[in-house]
């Protein structure tokens, strides 16, 4: 891509011909009304107009994927919906290297659009103006391995449980509890940041005391993602007593803020940013709507999160293994350098997950996230821990995982208990 | 509802029972992992956890909204998907007023439930708390009117165009030629916030001091809305600069800043915010997935947006006339006192617009903009302008929109050239 062109590659299904329905795209993405008006000369038109790069036909559907789409006035019989990947360029001086007006550019009113019954924003090419302006991840893969102190195989984490409704003195001993058993990360719930009945301003300082007690006596301080979501000065506020108490990171919705806002907690922030992205599946479910997770991670990265969550492999949720795998390689890909961020998987996670997470995209630089699965080990928290560790070792190895387990008892416990959902 | 638990409203649908899915929104989004987790008390749960509060069943589908779902494992034959309106209310002291933090709740990691097919919030009701954490609408209806000088009818806006491209000394005889035609309101368009070809630095001083001789003349001060769209800084400056300019509004695209941009804006703004919903189709216009308008719009007008776009009737967009009729209720409905908004009412709008918008929803209290429809009149913008204001005179008196015209040149001549539409 040139350094003055923004690319965006979507999925469109349409009534019209694709062409059509690309240039009506291209059209309301960069000037145009309903009868033309003065001033939109041929000079501009060239100047300032989206064009259209290339267009990949993908077959026809009898029914439309979304409603309201109008076809040609001069359509006889059956509609036919024709599906196609487009990818479309824009000036980047019709906006400028601002990450709102990107997406009001490409992510805008597109969406509204009656020439298309299915569009799906699903990757962006960004040209070097928008790492001058965004600096990207603070810590990325790299520094949150150094803050956590793991080297050579995934941050094993958890997440803090029930996710709501703990008092801070039933947190403490669970905090405790974890950092001893070996966690080297540990989260809020996404649904729990600063409620009345344990607020963030008692919660920090009482957590990060059981952290450093039992670093204190361990050597090994656990990373603790603090969930700090909420108005933009509760979030400067709370990141700056997360670190005044010794804390090594912070934790936000990422959607649930907005891409400004977290924008604006990066330029201020001293410490990694864990992306948590509630209400993803309201923008990705529908195939031919919203936007996909590879152009999603691309903005968020951007943004400066650190850390971004992808679900995970056979999980409670509604994403395919495939989906999940390429998510993880998403957040891996190059860009800008080294705007990487480390994936985090979560959801009905144990040891045996490491096995399809290794074998389709042979990477540990992952914070694999486990809750039940490490806290609801048989034999305890420590060892739901090594058993996580195990199934890692097993996987890299390329050992079978029951073989390994043979004199591995936390590994065969696991399997035992969990390993049911892994078939 | 009470004053201590959020009611939220979805439409649902599953290849489950509709109960055993409610309860899963309800246990996801309040407390639970896939096993049973120490700590998870009953007492806990009934204290903190959230409340299916009605079920409506709304029929069947043989096949699934959305993909990514489950059925029960003992099902037997081709699965059925049941739909329904389920009406879940969450203790406030779960999370505590704030809008991020709601928004994590009632429309957060729910998306991915394998147990749905489809789910879509559609309406939000809140308690007196969040009123007392966020001054909603600095000016709403009554503040616009006021710094508009229109009262008894519509605010007649139109949107600079062409969009992109157009310089700063040819945008300056445009806003001139506008504001002097009698447009109570002009706006930039969604694409042009502070585009390197026209920056806003230099596109508010150009464009005051025209509305300013205009209003000097004629002892009528339109409104213009700057396009402040940007990085949170960025929002703050434009802000700043557009009042100290003697500028009355600022525009901002709500979804592609974020809720938190929104809300910080409003504690730091002095004008009316009119909010641009470009993004919205994206969140809403699968009928089984994202947020229906009517929970969108009160979270917004709690965070502060003091105007709101909902399409327009027969517009170019894909939401039917009923649904922006219900749009513009939505937005005119009291909450928290009066945190009324001003619809924007937008898209292939020309004078005989105003019979169905009045027709439909009794209201004046809404901005009425048209882009073609005004400034293509084949009198000329002046005539365009009259033309419109004499489709809501006809409109409000019940007069057939042609026999209004018989005196009425403007109105004949957006008849001839624009009518066609209205068929």
């Amino acid at each position: 891509m040139t350094d003055d062109r923004v690319l965006a590659t979507y999925l469109i299904e349409s009534p019209h011909a694709l062409e059509h329905a690309a240039e009506v795209i291209a059209g309301e993405q960069s000037s145009g009304t309903f009868v033309s008006v003065p001033g939109e000369t041929q000079e501009l038109k060239e100047r300032f107009g989206a064009r259209i790069e290339s267009l990949e036909p993908l077959g026809t559907s009898d029914r439309p994927a979304l409603p309201g789409s109008k076809g040609p006035k001069a359509h006889e019989g059956a509609p036919v919906y024709r599906r196609g990947r487009v990818a479309i360029s824009f000036p980047l001086h019709n906006f400028g290297p601002s990450l709102p007006e990107l997406m009001s550019t490409v992510a805008g009113n597109l969406y509204e659009i009656q020439e298309l019954s299915g569009v799906r924003l699903v990757d962006l090419e960004l040209p070097q103006a928008f790492a001058d302006r965004y600096p990207g991840p603070g810590f990325g893969i790299d520094g949150t391995r150094r803050l956590a102190g793991v080297t050579g195989r995934p941050i094993v984490g958890t997440i803090i449980k029930p996710s709501i409704g703990l008092a801070i003195d039933a947190l403490r001993p669970l905090v405790r509890d974890l950092a001893t058993a070996g966690l080297d990360f540990i989260k809020d719930d996404e649904l729990n940041a600063d409620p009345p009945y344990a607020p963030l301003a008692e919660r920090v300082p009482a957590v990060m005391a059981e952290i450093e007690r039992v670093a204190d006596a361990t050597g090994r301080k656990a990373m603790y993602a603090f969930n700090i979501t909420g108005d933009i000065d509760h979030m400067l506020r709370a990141h700056d007593m997360v670190r005044d108490a010794g804390g090594t990171c912070v934790m936000v919705n990422v959607n649930c803020v907005g891409l400004a806002a977290v924008a604006h907690l990066r330029r201020h922030c001293e410490l990694p940013i864990h992306g948590h992205r509630a209400y993803f599946g309201a923008m990705a479910r529908d195939p031919m709507l919203g936007i996909g997770f590879t152009a999603f991670q691309k903005m968020y990265r951007l943004a400066g999160v650190d850390h971004l969550h992808v679900g995970g492999f056979d999980s409670k949720f509604w994403e395919t293994n495939d989906e999940v795998a390429q998510s993880i390689r998403d957040c891996l890909t190059p860009m800008f350098g080294d705007y990487r961020v480390m994936p985090a998987i979560s959801s009905a996670q144990w040891a045996g997950s490491a096995v399809d997470i290794w074998g389709t995209t042979r990477t540990h630089d992952v914070i694999h996230l486990a809750g039940g699965g490490i806290i609801a080990h048989p034999g305890g928290t420590a060892a739901g821990v090594l058993s996580m560790r195990q199934g890692w070792e097993a996987a890299i190895a390329g050992v079978p995982l029951a073989e390994y387990a043979r004199t591995r008892p936390e590994l065969e416990a696991a399997i035992a208990k969990f390993g049911k959902r892994a078939g």
